[in-house]
């Protein structure tokens, strides 16, 4: 389960020897673009090698948290301004996992493979959970107990003061550095105003081993209802984390970049977003456009194709059938199948009248608007009501 | 030299037995991306295999040359929005070509390779392709000679009625057929009021053997001066045409899905473009962010992380270096080397009388707006003069 995408500047700095010359060494860049898995593909649940993602990563020597903190800002503010309801982003650090295993007995041969079992608890009970440590990692049951204590809570700054005066924590030099900086980041992200949304849990774990520090993951989480106490996950929308070690693998002279980065898993939104628009009974629509340009009877091609370009130029989002003499009804059932909200209708009369048809589709609402004013971009607004409306007041 | 971009649907429609049941027939997309060419690279010029790319395509079976005008109105729009300055969109017909070569005596088992020697006229002189063509593809001297008294013809409309007139070409079928388009397409070409930078040029041939019909070629011509007399083309960048016979190609059933398209070079154009910013001595940017915020002293993260997050979620694109402590210096030489034109300055004064100072990076200009009142978006207006003017008005 890997997905790593590496952003290269386009023209490749290789010196004249063929080495690899680069001298980037700070870089914030997002991309949307194909990344790659290599896992077993789950075609039904809609899961690929191949499939689309948003990555945001900052990379470079900085102050501590504060990349770390723009990171959760962006979700924070993707996930709300997508309105997908309510959402959690579980924070935690990859120094606290492993202190908190070492101090409870685990090898640290087995750190990697216990991260793997810990990851499971948002799928799985915690008992299923601890068989699988002691039965398939070889941890010791007293371990596996141990781990248990930690790895179910959750908070906020409360908990991670308190885990800064735990007894045994508080001696290890690697979680004393996570919960310093955990401490650090929940301060910044108070400042941004987001901690609501945010929780630090110590059972996200995150499967992938290059993590170095902090690790989040955000989940859209159920409306409560009366048969459910608390917020229910219904699956992993963005994650990501601070990866230190990964660039210097691939610098010949293992110069080392810090860097953190987000995963959002925009093919997941996407299905989701078009999921709640279908429930609503709306139409999913794949375009913008704002308005198709029709004609009522025959050889008026001419008189759309110049309204058209009209709208265009005034940087409306028109359409029209690529029909010399298309049927009026077609044209409607056009819009009906696509979604468009309006149609501008032109026909000998209107030609005449020197005025264009406003029709609103769903409502059959009609108004006649002056061709010779021009329509201009405030006139179709993204509600076809006030769009009438505003034609009403400008128009003849 | 091909450079094919195939879009295929997102989820691949496979029916059961694995077969290809594709069954969309009609389809209108752009997309900017990587395309691959088979070519020798020549770095030094920045031509490699692989490069971004902008097209533009229609597909389907629909009334002539709406789509293929469609096509070049998005091309005109385009060059005329990045004011790239004058520029030439040639168009020409397949048909037109091969009946020209057909009645100038050409075997049809000639008609490509002579294709590619009408193509060089836009670098070669007419003498060194007539040349080619005799020398190395095998032309009669005669059949040469009647060809070049056609590829040097262009003009418009009237040209189309001539070349309608011409005792050979109107016994022509094929001639027929492209002249019969082409007169249609600079009808609603006027209609759509470009045909000022559009020529009917039948020295433009393109080398790709799939296109069928009509075929373009935008190129920017150098602004007159008093050494020359007619616009220099200074390099193509775009091109397309119709290729009714590819995508049936790939169909097992043959189906014919008729296409047009344009290939938009945005390489060469940024390149063009940066050329022109380095020119005028304007910094080239590679970010938009209007304002970095900036702290005078130390112990002031906390203002500046509470400020940037309300220029954030006022839609402002704001900056702040990821250090706790910057000295001003710093973060005003940042803003010069990357040419970001605001700084917003937050100290102990500004705190204690609720201001922000905002800064005009170019002419240092100050000035305190107040911070309870927010910053909103209209006060970043792209021009910084009106910016700081806005501010003085609505500011304490």
């Amino acid at each position: 389960q890997v997905h790593l995408v590496v952003a290269v500047p386009q023209e490749l700095p290789f010196d004249r020897l063929g080495r690899f010359a680069c001298n980037i060494s700070t870089m914030k860049r997002y991309h949307i673009a194909k990344v790659y898995r290599r896992d077993s593909p789950a075609t039904s649940r809609g899961r690929y090698r191949e499939f689309y993602q948003c990555d945001f990563d900052i990379a470079g020597h900085f102050d501590p948290m504060i990349p770390d903190a723009e990171c959760l800002k962006i979700v924070h503010e993707i996930l709300s301004e997508l309105k997908l309801g309510d959402f959690l982003i579980k924070v935690n650090d990859r120094r606290i996992l492993h202190a908190v295993f070492a101090s409870c007995g685990v090898p640290e041969s087995k750190f990697l493979s216990t991260c793997s079992s810990v990851d499971k608890l948002d799928k799985m009970p915690w008992e299923d959970v601890r068989s699988e440590m002691v039965g398939e990692k070889g941890l010791s049951p007293e371990a596996a107990d141990r781990i248990g204590e930690y790895v179910r809570l959750h908070g906020g700054l409360d908990l991670i003061e308190q885990l800064l005066q735990d007894p045994t924590l508080s001696q290890n030099k690697l979680a004393k550095e996570g919960l310093g900086d955990m401490k650090l980041l929940f301060e910044y992200l108070t400042l941004f105003g987001i901690t609501r949304q945010i929780c630090f849990d110590l059972s996200l774990a995150r499967g992938l081993d290059y993590y170095t520090g902090v690790i989040f993951e955000a989940v859209l989480v159920q409306q409560e209802n009366e048969h459910v106490e608390e917020p229910v996950s219904v699956g992993s929308v963005a994650g990501g984390g601070r990866y230190d070690g990964l660039v210097g693998m691939f610098d010949p002279k293992g110069r080392k970049v810090p860097c953190v980065g987000v995963s959002i898993g925009i093919e997941r939104i996407f299905s989701i977003m078009e999921q709640r628009v279908k429930a609503s009974g709306e139409k999913v629509r794949t375009t913008e456009t704002q308005v198709l340009v029709a004609t009522p009877h025959k050889h008026l091609l001419g008189a759309r194709l110049k309204l058209i370009s009209e709208l265009w130029d005034a940087g409306i989002k028109a359409e029209m059938l690529y029909k010399k003499d298309p049927k009026l009804l077609k044209q409607l059932q056009y819009c009906e199948d696509t979604g468009i909200p309006l149609v501008a209708i032109i026909g000998e009369q209107e030609l005449t009248d020197g005025v264009v048809k406003l029709r609103v589709v769903t409502t059959r609402e009609e108004v006649r608007i002056t061709f010779y004013t021009r329509i201009q971009k405030s006139r179709l607004s993204h509600s076809c009501r006030s769009c009438v409306c505003l034609a009403l007041e400008q128009g003849d």
